[in-house]
């Protein structure tokens, strides 16, 4: 018996090596092969079934995309946005205090003119977050929204700009700036689904989420797109997202409305606990609509409008988790019973970000007593007594135990889905919080140990 | 081309499927096969190279293992530590909110009678943490330490107990208690080696560590133990250790000195950022060494003892890290620079636990930029533009941005070291802070996707 394990470990080395080997020679073929908006990663298995969604084209909004070299070759890594004059414009973005200079060139300009008669435009290119690289950084953003700027005859402080992809090198900056003639001339309604395939890294789908309203005397629409795969665990808004309505709504209430959803939305993913230094979200609405202006924002619409808004934030949230490096599992983490908000959000998050937790839904294990340990560790307020934990509508453990019927099986069997949720009740108060995570698999180490080179 | 590619994935897949169910035949025959004292899993190759170090005896101190089928079949799981009358007992816990009932159990009698005329002992079970199982929990410590106490003639309240695996499940008290005539009769002033192999779980190696000063008229000797491999990320000490010393001492300044160490060691590495339920250090002096003793709290001989224990608690502290599941670099995180000690340690600990940066260690990549982000992450104080980065000796990075001669080549040479420092000097003030961790590999998840199973 000794003897067989022995052979078996040695034929099982052999086979590991061959594994190793095949995977390196599919790599390179991939990279080289790579086809244009297509990332060299098999697409997520938890990809929307029906690919892109149908997304509405929202009056005063064009857009373009085109291949500029930037890192990536032979895929497009480049989009622009145009915006109507008059166009209001809110957002959020990362607090890392590492942030990169287009992060904080965006929050300058959003504080001062969020609202202007001018028209607005977004720029944004994948390959090179533009982070960590000291003056320079700043000098590339003023390069790249100053040549926008004058391409498209409005004042800079309206160009916002977002960079992602690899940290700590020179932006070339004058390849995107190359390209100017191009983009503008090819900015369509139409070309959103273009957009958001320009602007993913490592995702493995391009990610896009749409609503409609009845307004006063006309419908209100809303479409968004969103890249993130890794390194996400937003401390504001995810990665880059960036949403487009043809509401006509001020500045000051669109940015209290997106302050106020953001939380719930993307502030409550993660995929690897790590917060990137370009986080952003931009939204913007450019007064299109046949329907008229939202003004009570205690009215009806109003409140149709945040809800829409929200739906949209979240879907793109979500959609970010399910191409999470590495996922196959798409996890929601609920923590109930908490004594405040903040206590609830942080033990989801500690549940949702620990290594065991994410590696035992990865082995389909129920393995509960890791959802124990990592409430225990989290910080927030919790009585090993009151607790207790479910898988979707399974009852696993209460008062501090396992329940006395447990069953290994129906808990086994449950977590073989592709959508989880684990269900924690602290049995303290009222609080509650949602947030949304996905499994650690050994793709994530495959994508993540090599990312650079 | 494309052809190729496919033919490449197909093998691929159909090689991987081979390993998979190789995979499950070896680890199924190591289950059963799996020899006294040795895990299933490869040892480390971080693992000190001439094996277990040969630890002094400890006047005072004797041990006894054996094997009672808590959980495995087929090696040691119960270790028995009986302590001279007169002993002095100083230890550190888990902060868990959901820590397990023998950790509650420790830290009352430790509060209650850490000195006391009459002997004392340490009971340790591997393979169930006794965590999380309600009533039940505090009911099994009370069975097995009564019954330790009962065979040894000493009071229960000096009966330390650990339990270490698997949480949720009920502990088999019964099994542990049957062994008690066993384990009294192999009682064993050189039996610290088999201890240390008993209390293992996913360890791959037995740690013990030593040191000896000279006190005044004798010499004083240090020797301790400790396991931990995963769930790594101490909020006091780290999963199980036990250091014995025969010096003189009162249990409140033992308890100073141990209290004042801790932070530096246990307290300062990490394998995966999950705090467990059952950490616990116990620290025993004996008081039988010929030296006189320790009464001069600031005398030299003090001192000397302290630095001593430092660096025992240090040295097992390491190893834990250098056995971290599925490790194959040591890494020291040291910042320097820090407004204050907190921040230092708050952002040490962030890029040691960063996901990304373990993944780029693991693919010996000089991934800098995923440093920075970890850093603006943290929530520590830092100025993008004042950080310096080096790999060892290697400035990498200075003023918010790569240095003009960074050489990628000597970075990755560096990166291929088994050993690495990584120093970040934040450029804000003189407080600094070393922490230790590893990479992130495959073998974590293999090792975690089905440990329960």
């Amino acid at each position: 018996m000794a003897k067989k394990d022995a052979e078996l470990k040695a034929d099982l080395k052999k086979l590991k090596e061959k594994v190793q080997k095949l995977r390196k020679k599919v790599r390179k073929s991939a990279k080289v092969e790579a086809p244009a908006g297509k990332a060299p990663n098999p697409v997520s298995p938890l990809a929307p079934k029906d690919g892109f969604p149908a997304l509405p084209r929202i009056a005063g909004v064009e857009f373009a995309a085109v291949a500029a070299g930037v890192r990536y070759a032979g895929r497009t890594d480049v989009m622009l946005a145009r915006l109507a004059p008059g166009t209001a414009l809110a957002g959020a973005f990362t607090r890392s205090s590492t942030r990169a200079a287009c992060v904080l060139d965006c929050q300058a300009k959003l504080k001062g003119t969020p609202y202007s008669d001018a028209g607005a435009a977004i720029v944004v290119n994948s390959g090179n977050a533009n982070a960590f690289t000291g003056k320079a950084g700043q000098a590339s953003v003023d390069a790249v929204t100053g040549a926008v700027a004058a391409a498209l005859g409005m004042p800079a402080s309206r160009v916002l700009s977002s960079s992602t992809g690899v940290i700590g090198e020179p932006l070339p900056h004058d390849r995107i700036i190359a390209k100017l003639p191009d983009l503008t001339a090819a900015l369509d309604e139409g070309g959103i689904e273009m957009a958001a395939r320009a602007i993913m890294t490592t995702d493995t789908f391009p990610k896009g989420a749409a609503a409609e309203i009845a307004g006063e005397g006309g419908t209100i629409r809303i479409a968004g797109i969103a890249k993130g795969s890794g390194m996400i665990a937003p401390d504001m808004a995810t990665m880059l997202v960036y949403v487009f309505t043809d509401a006509a709504i001020s500045a000051k209430a669109l940015q209290k409305m997106v302050s106020r959803q953001v939380d719930d939305t993307f502030n409550a993913i993660t995929v690897d606990s790590d917060t990137s230094t370009s986080d952003a979200l931009v939204v913007a609405a450019t007064g299109m609509s046949d329907a008229a202006p939202i003004t009570d924002l205690r009215g009806k619409v109003a409140r149709a409008f945040e809800t829409a808004l929200r739906g949209v934030m979240m879907d793109l949230a979500h959609q970010v988790v399910k191409d999470g490096e590495g996922a196959t599992k798409f996890v929601e983490v609920r923590v109930t019973g908490a004594t405040d908000a903040a206590d609830a959000h942080k033990i989801a998050m500690a549940i949702a970000n620990s290594p065991l937790v994410k590696t035992a839904i990865a082995g389909q294990d129920a393995n509960w007593g890791r959802i124990v340990a990592a409430i225990g560790k989290s910080g927030g307020r919790a009585d090993r007594d009151l607790i207790s934990i479910r898988f979707g509508d399974l009852l696993v453990a209460e008062k501090g135990w396992r329940v006395p019927d447990y069953s290994e099986e129906a808990a086994s069997a449950y977590m073989k889905s592709q959508e989880l949720l684990i269900h924690v009740d602290l049995g303290l108060g009222k609080a509650a919080k949602s947030v949304w995570t996905c499994d650690l698999t050994h793709r994530y180490i495959d994508i993540n140990a090599d990312y650079r080179s």
